[in-house]
């Protein structure tokens, strides 16, 4: 258990904050921990058929590169991880999911976020838009499983929310 | 693509820090981006087995809340994540790995940091210490794989890199 003393100075912008904060560790000594305070997040596997997924390409400026990674967002105020998921499909891909199937729960980052990730999948899409966000988004891919698995052997995904919404899918659905 | 125009404010500790940069966004509109400048990390699944790994209870004060993950931890200046792997497995557990085996690059928190986390499962484990860092883990747990299974299906490991590396072993072993 580690206890906050007092916070030191913030960092804010619309979405979220960080916060560098004087606290007593374990062991009863002083130190400091920077933390962000992070709204929860929804991501959601978008089925385009039985074996085929919609993927987003979108410059990451704390990564400093491109990635290509499933529909994600920050949930809003008032908002509810569902409603989200599915705004962000929307906005990010221009489909619409007439379902979507909750998966799981993670902390991400884990040493120094509060963020929250739910995981979804959704089905039943239908294209209603052909505007995308392109404040975020410079592209979207349709994939097989068997194409994101091959990307993931070779390395080649490197966000981790993509990786572990492909993975949970199969061990929710594993009988062990 | 986004491009920084300058750092309004930083926030800083011994091993990393946070900055509020004003940026351009892509549709040439500016805004704001807190970004984590982190060091790289490495974190390993121990197998003190063929079928049972070893985790550890850890208090993560930005979450709030103690978990159950692989030992992990960042990488120190002069290091390789080898290196790290190793000494964080010794200083978390009291084990010593006689083989480390690299499984993948992630970066866990695309949205906000370039923490990139390289993951390596450990073989033919010693205990060669009584004593582990108390100043971060509460307890050392030896569990089946199975049993970690389990408790991901019940929806209880909160940690992201901790059901990547039980996935991404899955993924490169598998033949799809």
């Amino acid at each position: 258990m580690e206890k906050k003393i007092r916070t030191i100075n913030s960092l804010n912008t619309r979405s979220f904050s960080a916060h560098l904060d004087e606290v007593v560790l374990r062991n009863g000594v002083r130190g400091k921990r920077i933390r962000i305070d992070h709204p929860e997040s929804a991501a959601v596997i978008p089925f385009v058929s039985n074996s085929e997924i919609l993927l987003v390409r979108q410059f990451r400026y704390a990564l400093g590169r491109e990635t290509l990674e499933i529909p994600a967002g920050k949930v809003d105020p008032g908002e509810t991880p569902d409603e989200c998921v599915k705004r962000e499909l929307h906005e990010e891909t221009g489909y619409r999911a007439g379902e979507i199937k909750y998966l799981y729960t993670y902390a991400p980052a884990i040493g120094y976020s509060n963020e929250l990730i739910h995981i979804y999948s959704g089905h039943g899409l239908k294209k209603i838009d052909d505007k995308i966000d392109d404040r975020e988004i410079s592209d979207v891919e349709r994939l097989s499983l068997e194409q994101l698995n091959a990307l993931i052997k070779k390395g080649d995904i490197l966000d981790g929310k993509t990786i572990i919404g492909l993975s949970i899918m199969e061990i929710m659905s594993s009988n062990l």
